[in-house]
């Protein structure tokens, strides 16, 4: 990993102001952890300080951005400083990383199964019978794949990845370690003794492509048809979206969300962490949840931000919150409380 | 998979209101899948729209049911809808999942094991020393079972499933895909200098017969005693259940919610998805939490429901999140905020 | 395991108030399971109702206790009966739980690893290129270790943990099964198409020493740099550790927690089960947070206790709770609503 300053000045047409640190960048860094041959980006003005203070030999920077004090680091003055550095982090990325490919032995390998070119698979991994699986997937140890499981080119099963029967995975997909795709939906008929039976689950989960399932993430199958993630939409760790739910495409949804069954959530939402949606519900396209909200009831599509619990308009929260300690503190001042 | 409607018709004692539709149903469906051949079912009203416009062949509807326009589908009006569906869930589910028998390799058996008849030890999955297996008894691929652990007949373990030494499980319980059986108790000694040493789980995780521990869920071992899972109760995927807690029979809890230490949950309880408890309570039976509560004191056995952080009565908790909304409409009306 | 009422008396130096009971101590239990041979402890005073129940033989019990009536067991007046306990259970423990040695087949391990001495390789565990690990480091079966991952010595990797690559692990660490170390942030570009384009993961995490790790938690890898939990940190189950977080040294994290990205958490802090930590803030030493607190914003170093979300003082909280639920109570009294 080495590039020189003249050279990412010319390929992301940035503004250069010079310093007298290095010219050669041999490794990408935080502000914090800058040092010599480091190359930073600044885009938050919260680590506006960190800025001043790293010895970082350059930084990324806003292309309108003016120092108001000597700084350490030369700067390439860029439209989109993050976007810049992404690049070169992808490319450190794959520097970096060796791609997997061939069979590590043991692994276990099921009947009737279609495996495409440049398929890596891990010692220990388990395929089941039925399964087709496309060109360039790289299936890590300890995965298991269940019977008539489809994937497509180009996946990423990290290690320890659980794939029930039945279960269909599109393109260009990435599922972390540990992640449970198609567990059984938690769904029971009571019976007159109170005691429970179990609802069977003959249903799947569907991904489309360019899903992302965070570790230990767990998807439910549908108790009939399909649970399904739409295109492009990226699910953070330890998320549990219950059976029979939908989810449109390029939603974002954040670690520790729960979603119960048979909710619709639409496309371009975010869902921030901790956030849970109960079942039944219609969450429409743009809405976007703040942290921890709790939704209790469909919301139509729009560029709503939710919060609290049970949710509503996040700057009406804030006020009622603001009132909600301002109460407080006005009757602790009284004497006669 | 395959019935006829006259066939279901006497079967579920239904009455029965024909349409100009196929006669033969080869598949269930939802409401929204429905299609030629397709068999649905209809009880929560919130779906009452789709009932109109499905193009299932026959839908399963409460006996008392009128319909207020035509329909496409032939209507079979029974007592329980969800109940009769259920059942050829349970027929399609059995076609569908052929079982599994016999012993994969390789697989890890450790000394002094004793077997029942018709276990199923996938690939991979691996079994201690000292362990007793009962009949029919399926063990997915990468399970690990510690040493002394005591599994009844009919209990399905799915894959990468982690049993700690000296866990005992029920008959007919099923274990979802990652979960945790018998992880420490997060129990430590502070020391004068602030660091903290580990108090050691001697205890063990004891699960009663017909138990459903959902998909990465965690159940760590008691200190000294048993952490316990009382008959029939349903724990959901994501769940973390703490050290010597112990919970009654046909409670039912749902994702992500997380029990302290100690803590005593009754017979008969309704958990919802992301509930909190604190340590060293104790929860009567009958009582209901609904999603998010936080508890953080005891409560009598009753059918109060609870809702909140920290918990209350339901009704109460409305109420007062309706006064929470109002305050802050009346004032942000008034200019001078 | 066997202890005589003189040794133990001996040993903690205890004040001794014999009773009628058997004087040879073959187990250690609660008060609730206490039976003859059983040795108990009594400190947290919500249990005293038990301790006038218990038929354990002899009962740990704080310096100053003065029975309020007759009892059972004989009694060990100690200056911390609950750290008296954990020094036997910790005997027991050792005793119970005979350590693992060697190196279980079929197992896996790739080219260029330094393994040292006495360490335990379980069944089905797999460790990748380049790797070290240190002497005594006990892995459990199903363990995935990546490439260039580093293991300092004495530590414990149970079953089904997965290390990514290039993770560095301290002395005495313990990881719980289940747990990810190393999994990719949440991070992502969005295009203007407002699909996401995936940030690589370029760093790593880093455990200091005696950190532990609880089941099926996940922590990720550090865009650049390092995510870093300090020395003596304890974290719970199902815990979520963003991308490029820190934590200070003898940090308690409980169940189900979530700290976001980039957020720096100080030393000595409490974080109580389900708390959520929003991104990029700073949390300093000493800090509280009680269970499912909401911290959105940065907190210095000192005493303080939190709750609510947005969490603030948790005196404070109660206060304005008390009042959030008088203003229902006040206002349903009256006859017009």
């Amino acid at each position: 990993m080495k590039w020189t300053l003249p050279e990412l000045v010319k390929r992301f047409d940035a503004r250069f102001v010079p310093s007298s640190s290095t010219e050669e960048i041999d490794r990408l860094c935080t502000l914090e952890e800058g040092a010599p041959g480091g190359l930073s980006f600044f885009s938050n003005p919260i680590y506006t300080a960190l800025l001043y203070q790293t010895h970082a030999s350059a930084v990324l920077v806003p292309a309108d951005f003016t120092p108001r004090a000597p700084l350490y680091p030369a700067l390439l003055a860029v439209n989109d400083p993050y976007r810049c550095f992404c690049l070169l982090l992808g490319e450190a990325y794959r520097e970096q990383t060796r791609a997997k490919y061939g069979t590590e032995t043991p692994s276990y390998i099921g009947q009737h199964v279609s495996l495409g070119n440049h398929v890596y698979r891990g010692a220990f991994s388990y395929i089941g019978d039925h399964v087709t699986i496309g060109d360039n997937v790289k299936i890590y140890p300890h995965v298991c794949i269940g019977d008539r499981v489809v994937i497509g080119d180009d996946t990423i099963l990290y290690s320890g990845v659980k794939i029930a029967s039945n279960t269909h995975i599109g393109k260009r997909c990435v599922v972390h370690a540990g992640a449970v795709l198609g567990s059984a939906g938690f769904g029971f008929v009571t019976h007159a003794d109170a005691s429970y039976q179990r609802v069977p689950s003959i249903g799947k989960v569907v991904l489309a492509d360019d899903v992302e399932i965070g570790a230990n993430t767990t998807i439910d199958a549908a108790v009939i048809g399909k649970t399904t993630i739409g295109r492009g939409t990226k699910i953070d760790n330890l998320v549990q979206v219950g059976h029979n739910v939908q989810i449109g495409i390029h939603t974002g949804v954040a670690a520790q969300v729960g979603i119960a069954g048979s909710t619709k959530v639409g496309s371009h939402c975010k869902l921030g962490g901790q956030t849970g949606i109960a079942g039944h519900l219609e969450i429409g396209d743009r809405v976007t949840a703040l942290g921890r909200a709790g939704i209790t009831r469909s919301f139509k599509k729009g560029h709503i931000i939710l919060s609290g619990t049970p949710a509503f308009e996040h700057k009406k929260f804030l006020a009622c919150y603001a009132h909600f300690k301002h109460r407080m503190r006005k009757e602790t001042r009284k004497p006669s409380i």
